[in-house]
């Protein structure tokens, strides 16, 4: 018999069918066993008979045991009902349950663990419907994002994840052993590729892996992660790259499907704004209790769960961001927050080749280390910026999850790389 | 004035404009100055007159410095006209010029030029029209194959690129200084996390960076490319995959917009039917210019650019690998040709974990250092199996492009990250 998935059922009562997935929930009843069956399309509830030659399998069988399941599409009497659940007014009578693989689970599944047992487990724990729950929000993201760009002229392309340099200088860069003893570096961004790019499609867009070796242990940092990011040309200001990103971030938030307070237009506040409102000293950054206590002012004045935090210091902001001429020491950059947390930075970058060379140089970088970016600026680059949204930050943050950890598959921290990592020394 | 795009000016015939974008090509004819503009919407012919008040600034301009340019969109005269071409039927008299950036240009765009001093300068050499519809099919292609996939049930998801070991025990993965002395790797493969996902999607695809440190300089190889990679659960066999494969093929060439031999069904030959066709010795596996052969024979005899070859031998692919039960010592395994080339690899899978275990200890691997990808089957897979298919080499051989490094955005090799690497020792 040809398969039938479990979500097609409701349009088969009164027929025999095949289904195959695995056991959700087996609650044996003495002479009746009752399964929650489920496969990639949804969860039906079977039930064995006692007269069923499936009976005797029915008992054998375990939580997570994959099987293939005969059975015939029955109403459920109307008491029984679950209104508005998936097949809640059908039952799949089992008449023959082969098992394909048996199934020897660590704790039941859905069992309240602790964040290090969950990400030990994920093999397992990912079959949680909140977790898949989860991930479905962010394939929503990403493919929102994508469309989002698409659909304002812009064209993907692959940036890469080996560089050959760790060109912004910080330390937080890993080292690649290359061949024969040459080294390289996991791309911190993308920032370099997508500059490059503007002068080729004029606006690009790229969600690469990015790495980041820093030695941060906290609820909101990953060393690997994915990069939402773009770059445009031909802009009056950094002005017009939040428009470009605000319009793609409300296709998110759509897509999602997640409730999100989102005004027409998102707040805009210079950071000396947002620290007057605060009433906190002038600092050059914000800290995060800062960044959450300007997201609540937002939400309580602008009814917006978003605000976009302007005009970072020349000194907190890399070398290619570009100076407001109307208010110097000022950056024409932006942050955007999002329910309480950074979740993109960007802003207008440097076009003139001189001029960006001049900026390395006050920065105490080398020229001469980025002599590939600097060839796109010699021959040509307007007036251009962009910006890089976190991924799993804003997956995190539309679910409400404390921990940008659970919004992650497979995180990598400090201390693990799937599960905890070893002490063994490097040999 | 607004910025008019490129490709809009057509509709704006008799009409003030404003452009902005670089200019391609420059003429100047002592009292006239011709010019072609371009921006992400297209080119245009533009001429300076005599009596323009543009006609210093037309002078000074030079190829690929970026300009703002006022004028008005006239008709060509009947006898200019350059039929079927963007905009072949009007120019744009330039009554003003701004230039936004100069440019020093190494050399003409579209010079011939070997392959290294093609990719030592791709900040420039990217812009031609040429290398732009690489990346604009690369971007089609990637685009057809998620679309492929959803519509066939398939959940995105993020593969990891840092991992924990060289789990495979080759020697081609790249070690990565991790924190405090501890060691991680690149991925050289998604083949573990896909499997794991089928027992949380069932279906499930990546489109991740993949990283082989292998000592190869050949036309195909890469030491980082994209993967199109998915894994599918409750298959019959490694037909099943196939199947799939073949469907979202066929919409990426579609989308490609390539003309492709590509029959009703594409044909599948067992290793040791290919080695009879060719005449050669039953080796355990196949030589490139073995795969140029058998492409042939294909195109030949069933008007065909693709064929798939089944059955390697158990020695010659991974331990995760089902063996045929019906043809002992050889697998459930596939390679997809495709003019001449090997693009893609798959298969069924073992999916019984203590037959895994097995498969591990045979090939002389350590269990224990899988215990994380083992999880996944003691909670129980079904009989799955998946593909993995290379970005750039297909895009390459769709566009019949000499080498994978012109379909690929900053390749690295043994020798260029960027450029050359130098020869400096690491410290």
């Amino acid at each position: 018999m040809e398969r039938t998935l479990i979500g097609d059922l409701a349009g088969k009562k009164g027929e025999a069918v095949l289904i195959q997935g695995w056991v959700s929930v087996r609650r044996d009843q003495g002479k009746m066993v009752f399964f929650d069956f489920r496969d990639r399309s949804g969860v039906v509830q079977g039930v064995t008979l006692p007269a069923s030659a499936a009976i005797e399998t029915a008992k054998e069988v375990r939580n997570e045991y994959v099987v293939a399941v005969e059975g015939k599409v029955n109403e459920r009497p109307e008491k029984n009902r679950k209104e508005g659940a998936q097949n809640g007014d059908i039952e799949l009578e089992v008449t023959g349950i082969t098992i394909i693989s048996k199934s020897e689970i660590p704790f039941e599944l859905g069992t309240e663990v602790n964040l290090d047992t969950y990400l030990d487990h994920m093999p397992f724990t990912l079959r949680t419907e909140k977790a898949k729950q989860i991930f479905k929000t962010q394939e929503a993201i990403i493919a929102g994002f994508r469309e989002g760009m698409k659909g304002q002229g812009f064209t993907e392309f692959q940036a890469p994840a080996l560089v050959g340099g760790d060109a912004e200088g910080g330390a937080s860069a890993f080292e690649v052993d290359y061949y024969y003893d040459k080294k390289a570096f996991l791309a911190t961004s993308p920032q370099f590729y997508k500059q490059i790019m503007v002068g080729v499609f004029e606006r690009a867009f790229a969600t690469p892996k990015v790495f980041r070796g820093e030695k941060h242990a906290t609820t909101r940092h990953l060393s690997e992660y994915s990069s939402l990011d773009f770059e445009m040309g031909f802009i009056k200001d950094h002005t017009d790259v939040m428009a470009a990103l605000e319009h793609t971030m409300r296709l998110i938030v759509q897509k999602a499907g997640v409730e999100v307070a989102m005004p027409t237009k998102i707040p805009v506040l210079k950071l000396r704004e947002v620290q007057k409102i605060l009433g906190v000293a002038e600092e050059p950054d914000l800290e995060p209790e800062h960044e959450r206590a300007i997201c609540e002012w937002a939400l309580k004045e602008h009814n917006s769960d978003f605000v976009f935090v302007t005009h970072y210091p020349v000194s907190k902001r890399p070398f290619y961001t570009y100076e407001d001429e109307n208010d110097k020491g000022f950056t024409k950059s932006f942050d955007l927050l999002f329910r309480g947390l950074e979740i993109t930075t960007g802003g207008q970058r440097v076009h003139n080749h001189d001029e960006l060379v001049e900026r390395m140089k006050a920065k105490g970088l080398k020229p001469e280390l980025f002599s590939y970016y600097l060839q796109a600026f010699k021959v040509g680059l307007p007036p251009h910026g962009g910006s890089a949204t976190g991924l799993e930050r804003l997956t995190a943050r539309l679910l409400n999850l404390p921990n940008v950890k659970e919004a992650t598959l497979f995180p990598r921290d400090l201390n693990r790389i799937d599960t905890l990592l070893s002490t063994d020394k490097k040999g």
